[in-house]
């Protein structure tokens, strides 16, 4: 069976779980404590697995070779790869470049810049306040956010979902960056598509067993 | 014909370059001057080419259909797709997972921190030094291009490039990357790896062609 290290909160796992149970693939957790103990991700045997010191790992067996599978938009194009049968990007080159820069508006614009160690940064070395801290991530998320929201609101592909009316590729990143900007409190008040399709997302039972909270590490 | 929006200097165009120079591709150039004119990225006309306000942007035109394409890994992908002559992803899924996580560690663990709005953001909001600012581009990109030594340094795929001896994906993305970490002046002393790989990228034909120097827009 696959193994997936992951964090209950971490969206990155977040997105992997998505991709997993969309797929109706089975899986087994083991959780990365991303605050505890100094931070699980940092200690020398999860350093081993993955040198980035950054979840989600995937863990595969695949024609009886082992593979560790690390970043989650690598992982989640690997599933849909070996595990074709529910796909989660579209069948058109062009469909499937747009579904992507949709993903990496959010995997590269968004959450890089408000990364656990990023915002760590901000405070320890450029010693800036909380509310600076968080003034930095509402300006990155809301912005990047309200772009996704022009897009998505004027592309003819977008449907009850991302793409169409079945979730996927887009979808798996959409929902665990709406979440983050739920807990850091930003104003999704101008973005009615893309709270339109987080409902749907959250509605259904691939992305109700992948929530943060109903993870086994939950708190 | 292609067309390709971009900017001498900018990372993300650069790789984009890089892989039509690899695939034999035929593209015009249009410039999108980053700093001038108060950024003409941001100008009406370029958003509404692409809304992210963002370089590079394809054109491409596909089985009768324009398509405008963004985000730089998107746009790789699809002429990986549509261009497979010369493949820049290997044959493997597990392969191929790997040469994206390499990249993906690229272009989301060190270029989008350093990106130069959000470099402008730390001056500009933050009012933090330039010293300050130098320091926050040095600690991202040696700590990631470190990570990424360690693991071409070890891992039996790497040859002459980043995965075997054929110019490939990674390296699409890791010379850029290592353009940028020289003009910051970051410490690349302890990256014998890297530094290898990239001194033979580019002193291959499609990256002296896409080098920033030899562009028509390079100052």
């Amino acid at each position: 069976m696959m193994k997936l290290y992951g964090y209950f909160r971490s969206s990155a796992s977040y997105r992997v779980r998505l991709a997993l149970n969309l797929k109706g693939l089975d899986y087994e957790q083991t959780s990365v404590h991303l605050v505890k103990n100094g931070g699980e991700q940092l200690a020398p045997a999860f350093r081993a697995l993955n040198p980035d010191a950054l979840v989600p790992v995937l863990q595969d067996e695949l024609d009886g070779e082992a593979a560790t599978l690390t970043q989650s938009m690598a992982i989640i194009e690997y599933l849909d790869e070996v595990y074709p049968d529910v796909a989660l990007l579209p069948a058109q080159a062009i469909d499937r470049a747009y579904v992507r820069s949709l993903a990496l508006s959010i995997a590269c614009e968004i959450h890089p810049v408000n990364n656990l160690r990023v915002l760590k940064y901000l405070s320890a070395t450029l010693q800036v306040t909380d509310e600076q801290k968080n003034a930095w991530y509402r300006h990155w998320c809301e912005t990047g956010l309200a772009i996704l929201e022009q897009k998505l609101a004027t592309d003819k592909r977008t449907g009850r979902f991302c793409f169409g009316d079945t979730p996927g590729f887009a979808d798996c990143f959409l929902v665990p960056q709406i979440y983050n900007a739920q807990r850091f409190k930003c104003d999704l008040s101008g973005m009615p598509t893309l709270m339109r399709i987080n409902q749907a997302c959250i509605e259904h039972p691939a992305f109700i067993k992948a929530a943060p909270a109903n993870q086994p590490d939950a708190e």
